[in-house]
């Protein structure tokens, strides 16, 4: 069993009053540590700073959240996540005037995946379920997504890697537990993150790297149709960096050789 | 400090890796229990199965939750609040392949309110936030709630007793914790909720009585503005019954007389 820490004390368990579990109130990360450092560490934790000052709550401190993923990670590669919720609560949606904030940091085995993921590239399908819209929640990393596990329980066929989710509209947004990358004539194209989504913190290196190579990275509103027809589509998050997808619902898609180029720079950072 | 029991134990506490806490990945009930009787009881039921049925997880059943409530009520009134969850999970969204849910039933203090609510009526507010929407979710009551919890979050003034909100249309859904009945030319007039919202015990018992006055209740879209011009408005909850409203951001409204008739029948259940 890996070890998990509840507001720094192993063995720790969640008080059934906790907000978080009450009304999905709070905010996780989860974070890939690759020779006991925590990548993009300093954007996790920006990413969850911002998800705070949405939410109203104060965020832990850098160097404390730093500390117990270092204390929670063995040695190689592993995935730690790091859950933070408003606390406690008495009855009703209200915050609580004084905020006591509760944090759960993990160390979770790191996902064997086939090599031919990043190579060969992912099936991937269509979800029938929508994501609902709404600012106030778009792009941070909150604690309600239910919209996603039904999404990811609409297949069991182990040689599809990911699901594509569209908004009521018919927008696509990206994955279920990934963002998505086109391929286009124009350059790479990413789906605007304002209505609904998260906000990718590899999502967020790839457009970093694509400027490195001078190539823009259009964030807009994409279509189901122009995901199905883009030149080549990419699957991005903290764990896997990036995944060429070589099928989208039974279409042959050519997999886009950059994303070994940037899997590559990804190794380097 | 009043009674808990998690899955049936005193004093229980909750794993941290209980996709209720991760995903907000399961449902509640808020019984309002009236000298040891949970009030509408089966229709709570009712809501939790279909919610459960929605989600495809179990429901408890509805003998241990009647038992399990007996349990922790106190003498005279109180609320109990039943929560369910998927239980634990691995990482990620993926629901797992054998569900073990997990059950919290909870008895909480009945909330002292000014009895002037039921009798002159309350105080109401427009709330900035909006609902999503999302028809998978629309009608149950599971745990993704933070749309409710910024809501509620925008008024600390006391003498305010809820908030109404809109869907990302502009269309009136109901309050943060309670349904809206109007009153109108055409009979009562109550939100439809296919696209969000949670569908009430008590709204349910509004629409079963004013069917015994032979009164119709349309379930329709309702907007800002027709709510605002309607003759009046009601609140219903599972624990307050209804409150007709007297003022609705500052404007006058008749508190509508018919909120004390459905307080007294709901008296005689």
């Amino acid at each position: 069993v890996s070890l998990l820490l509840v507001d720094g004390r192993e063995a720790g368990a969640i008080d059934p009053r906790d907000r978080g579990l009450a009304y999905g109130d709070g905010l996780f990360e989860t974070v890939a540590v690759v020779d006991g450092r925590a990548r993009f560490f300093d954007w996790h934790c920006e990413r969850l700073e911002s998800g705070a000052a949405r939410l109203r709550m104060p965020a832990p401190a850098r160097a404390l959240l730093g500390e117990e993923i270092q204390r929670v990670a063995p040695p190689g590669r592993s995935v730690v996540k790091v859950l933070v919720t408003r606390g406690n609560g008495a009855r009703g949606y209200r915050p609580p005037a004084e905020i006591q904030p509760r944090r759960v940091v993990a160390a979770l085995e790191w996902p064997e995946r086939d090599p031919s993921c990043w190579t060969r590239g992912v099936r991937v399908r269509w979800c029938r379920t929508r994501l609902g819209r709404n600012p106030a929640l778009a792009g941070i990393k909150h604690l309600n997504r239910l919209e996603q596990v039904l999404a990811r329980a609409e297949w069991r066929d182990e040689s599809i890697a990911e699901g594509l989710m569209m908004d009521d509209r018919g927008l696509v947004i990206g994955g279920t537990q990934t963002n998505l990358i086109l391929a286009t004539a124009e350059g790479f194209v990413t789906p605007s993150l304002v209505d609904c989504g998260v906000a990718g913190v590899m999502r967020r290196a790839f457009m970093g790297w694509a400027a490195e190579q001078g190539i823009p990275v259009g964030e807009r509103a994409v279509t189901a149709a122009e995901a199905a027809a883009a030149r080549g589509l990419l699957l991005t998050n903290a764990l896997i960096g990036s995944w060429p997808v070589r099928e989208l619902d039974a279409r042959d898609l050519e997999p886009l050789r950059c994303a070994a180029e940037f899997n590559a720079w990804l190794e380097r950072q």
